[in-house]
Order: structure tokens, then C-alpha cells, then sequence
């Protein structure tokens, strides 16, 4: 039988849900959840209904694992508990630290219910929360490292979007190349944060605008920009859609280190991930972590886990003795 | 309390395993097992017996984990089964093809001693295999590489000291630069042996050998060098010596994926390492791993275990808590 699939939140993320379901043969979609009117709400797979947030509670027992697709900031903090009274939940929440406050309340509601909930599920937090816990187990004498990008930041893009004359915009985050081949060389640099990033920016100006003013404007824009070397392009609306409706994103976690009786031997470590788009690999993680959900609950465990409370086995959709055959 | 570790042969991975355990503060070694004469074997940490193999029964309760550090061939298939009768054990058994065989035997074994036996640790098996299982279970379309190196290749140096004529040898195993550049690309090449690493030689003639007759015959050998490119120095014994005693390695795990509803957006995941010290390494991921033994030991579990079957959090000496905190 497949692991019957909910997505609460039909944006970007829940649309990725859903292509990814698609590629994984032991899972099928049993229906989307919208705040908004369902019939205004068009979904890619045949057959599979879109429902109200408010008939949530009759799916109890046609869901397996709800994947929640809300934001971070206010959806998230009231949804994963609520929801982890009723269901398996799978969310990305990933405003860092708020982790431990969400955590204990998905924790309590989940074992309420009698429910998994795994929370802070992506790759920042997620993969990358990962390979540091990882690299730092192995290697306790050293230093780490997070690169963000190249990718796009909403955020930042929606705070160039606010100042004045701006019409659209989309910002990029992008790694400085000498910073990370100072870290790769061991050379273990203490970085500023305007050693590590710079920000690039395609912006479309309000007719009649004063490019001057808007590019000083974003290039002091306290806590976004101030602390970056940010260089500002302006481009048409054409171009933009063009050239950069995409939401790629990535980045490289590194851990350098020392063994050896008198830390003689230097190590690196490094993961990296470059992604045409952050929503489809983020939902990619999310639905993993579902199969996972579904596994724990049928052993009849509850409560709030993350990515580092669960064997890596769980993930797959093969049997522990043919991952031992073909990947160990 | 800390953590009694045992070493069971002090090659140099048992003397890896020595300087990891100075690095992890809740962590002491309680022994050293050598099958030589135990008076010939000094040890670095202060007031530390070393004591023959014959003894170690009598050290049951006395230490909580034992590292076992002999060689895949011969050693590992006898001593992890034997050994898990009596302790939590740890092996770094890496000879893919047998596994299966492997686990089945320390399996029984361990359940038969109620103890915890985790085989095949260390980074390949170990650090890469876990890193092919989660991009597999994330990118469920795409494909997977390993790229070996730059790094010493002990079987291959051996296979050349065989050689007629041939006094010392070291073999590096190197990766196509362009290869790992058309993977990175998204270009998902089908690569064969000789596309993805070179071997590169260093070799110490005996006295009046046959330079040109020794690197034939290294060339054409079957298995290790003729699927290669492979490159013959011929160096000086001092050479060899100052320029060639480390032992470094590393490599490379790649998985190039697409997701979308029509496999529209490519991803790239990437996992290297570059070590200057493989046993160092490979000691350090196995002392991590004998906290996890001694963690779901400590909590009844008992049988063998993979990387593949431990949850992260148990290599950490960090709490849960802490964990969240600092590095979700």
C-alpha cells in the first residue's frame, strides 16, 4: 500500500510536494488543503481533490503524513502543532532560533496525538544542519563553515521591492570565490561578513524613478545590505521575467580540522549543493522525510523529531539488507 | 563517566584511534590488544596497558567499546563476530562484496553477547555511503558518481613492490579533472574506468633493474593498471622517503538529479574529502561511531548495525537539546 500524502499550502513548496510524490513509486497524493476558495485552486495531478483547511480533520484517517507548506514566521508556529494533534507532519520550519520553542510545542502536541511530527526539514536547516553534525562529530578539533549561494534571497528581494521607485526586483546571494578557496587551502580565515557574501541585484524602476537615489537607498539598507559589497543593476521588466524568474539556490557547508597525537594532519570536509530550484529540492527533502514519518509512526513512536534523531535508513524506500548490497 | 575504549591492534589505524580518543573529552582508553609480544609495543597515552589478545576476555567489564583495527582480509570476518560475543564492537570492515555475509555474522553473534557490533565505518564505506543514500532518497531521478583521490593507494603500492626489479613503490589514485567538471555540469557522462582516474607511480629500482621492462609490467597489469592511464616515476629511495611517506586520500560523491513535473530543474549534490592522513580520518569517524555503540548499547539495543541504521545525534557528545540549538 502506498504512503497516502497530504499537502496543507499550495504555493511553491506544495507544488514541489506534489512533483516530487510523483517520483517516488511508494507514495500517492490524497489531497491538497487551501485557505483559499479550493475551486479557485487548479492542481497538476488527476484525480486527487483539493479541499478547505477546514474539512483537514475528516482526512484523519485517509492521510499518513501531512506535509505542511506554510511559512516560517506566522503559519508554521500555529499549523505543526495544531495539525501534529491529528497527523503525521512534516514542515520546514526555519527561522533557527525559534527551533527549540517550536520544537517543544510540536513536540507536546505530537505525542498528544499520538503523532510524528519532524520539523525544521530542507537544507538550511535540514542537509546542511546535517553535514555539520556530522563533520563535527568526526573532526572535534576544528572550524566550520556555511557559503550561501549562488541563489536567490526573498527577502532580500522583497526589501528592495519596498524602497521607493521600485517596481520589481530579485536579489542574489553569491559566495565570495577567494573566502571559500581560503577555507578549502586550510587556511581556517576568520571572515567577516563581507568576506563571505556579495549581493547582486536586478531591479526594475517605477517609471520616472531616480536610479541614483534607489541604488544608494538599497546599498545602506540597514541589516540587508549595509554589511555587503552590493552591486545594483537596472534592467527591464522584460529581462527580468527573462533572465531571472527562476529560484535557484545552494551553498557549501565546510569543516576544517586537525588529528594526530599533536594535530599534525589537516582535514577538509565539504558538502555542497547547487540547485535550479530551492522549492522543488526543498519539497525533494520534505517528502524523504515523510517516508520516514510514516516508518516511525508505524512502530508506534510519537513525538517532535529533526533531521538529527533519525537513521538515515528511514529515508529510502529500499529495504535495510539491499541499501547494505548496493550503496554501503 | 567517561567512555572506555579498547584498540585491538595498533597498526596505524589503532594509533589513529589513540589521538581521536585524546580529542574527545568524554572518552579514555582503557587498553591496547596487540597480537605481538606485548613488551615490544609502546603506546603514546601515559599509564595505559597493552596487553596480548589472549587477555581481552578478561577486560569484559572494563570496557564499554572495542575498536577493531585489523585488516578487511583475513582479520575482521574472524575477530568482529568473536569479539561481539564479548563487547559493543566497531569495525571498519570495507570490502563491499561481502557485507551482506559480514553483517549476517556479527549480527548473530551480537545478539547472541547482547551487544551492539557497527561494521564498515570509516568514509567508504562510512561518510560516502551515507552521503549516496541520502542523495538518493532526495533525488530519486538521477544518477550517481564516486570519484577516489588524490590519494595512496595501499593495494595498488603493494601490487607494484611485487614487481621484479622494484625496490619501494607508492601509488596515487587521481581523478579526472574533466571528468568531475562534466558531472558538476549536469552532464550526467557515462565514464569509463579510464575516464574518471589516472595512476600515478612512484618507484624505487633495485639495483641494475630494468627501468623500461619495470614500467611495462607495471602498466600492463591486469586489474590494477591496464584499464588505467597510468603514469611510472622513477625516484630515488630518499625521494621516496621525504617526498612521499604521508599517507593523504580523499575523494569525491556526486548525485545529479532532476526534479519538476517534466524532470525540468537539475540539482547537484556533492560530498568531498581531501585528508591528510587516511588511517587519521578513518579513526576519528570510528571513535564517533563507538558513541553511538556505546549510546544504544547503554539503552538494551543489541545486533549489528551500519552507518545507515544511526540516527545522527548518537555521534555527538552534545545533548538533544544542545544540538537544536547550535547546529539545526
Amino acid at each position: 500500500m502506498s504512503i497516502r500524502i497530504g499537502i496543507l499550502g499550495y504555493g511553491n513548496l506544495g507544488r514541489g510536494i506534489e512533483c516530487a510524490i510523483k517520483q517516488n513509486t511508494d507514495m500517492e497524493l490524497a489531497a491538497v488543503f487551501t485557505r483559499r476558495d479550493p475551486s479557485g485552486v487548479t492542481i497538476q495531478t488527476e484525480g486527487v481533490p483539493v479541499c478547505s483547511v477546514s474539512e483537514a480533520k475528516d482526512w484523519k484517517d485517509k492521510i499518513d503524513v501531512m506535509i505542511l507548506c506554510g511559512g516560517s514566521a506566522t503559519d508554521l508556529p500555529e499549523q505543526t502543532p495544531e495539525y501534529a494533534r491529528m497527523f503525521n507532519v512534516i514542515d520546514s520550519f526555519d527561522t533557527h532560533a525559534r527551533i527549540p520553542e517550536h520544537y517543544a510545542n510540536v513536540d507536546a502536541a505530537a505525542k498528544e496525538g499520538n503523532k510524528i511530527g519532524i520539523i525544521s526539514v530542507g537544507w538550511d536547516p535540514g542537509m546542511f544542519s546535517l553535514n555539520r553534525l556530522y563533520a563535527n562529530a568526526i573532526l572535534p578539533d576544528g572550524k566550520d563553515y556555511t557559503f550561501w549561494g549562488k541563489g536567490v534571497s526573498q527577502g532580500h528581494s522583497d526589501a528592495i521591492r519596498r524602497v521607493e521607485g521600485v517596481k520589481d526586483a530579485k536579489q542574489y546571494t553569491i559566495p565570495v570565490d577567494t573566502a571559500l578557496e581560503a577555507v578549502r587551502n586550510g587556511e581556517n580565515p576568520e571572515l567577516t561578513t563581507r568576506q563571505k557574501h556579495t549581493r547582486e541585484c536586478f531591479v526594475v524602476l517605477e517609471e520616472g524613478a531616480d536610479a541614483a537615489k534607489v541604488e544608494e537607498e538599497i546599498k545602506t539598507m540597514p541589516n540587508y545590505f549595509s554589511d555587503y559589497d552590493t552591486t545594483v543593476h537596472f534592467i527591464s521588466e522584460e529581462e527580468l521575467k527573462r533572465d531571472h524568474s527562476g529560484i535557484p539556490h545552494g551553498g557549501f557547508v565546510l569543516r576544517s580540522g586537525k588529528t594526530g597525537w599533536n594535530g599534525e594532519n589537516s582535514h577538509l570536509i565539504e558538502y555542497s549543493l547547487k540547485l535550479d530550484s530551492n522549492p522543488e529540492f526543498t519539497s525533494s527533502v520534505l517528502v524523504a522525510y515523510a517516508r520516514a514519518a510514516y516508518r516511525l509512526s508505524q512502530e508506534g513512536q510519537s513525538g517532535c523529531r529533526t533531521v538529527f534523531d533519525i537513521a538515515p535508513a528511514y529515508l529510502s524506500a529500499k529495504s535495510g539488507e539491499e541499501l547494505r548490497r548496493t550503496m554501503l
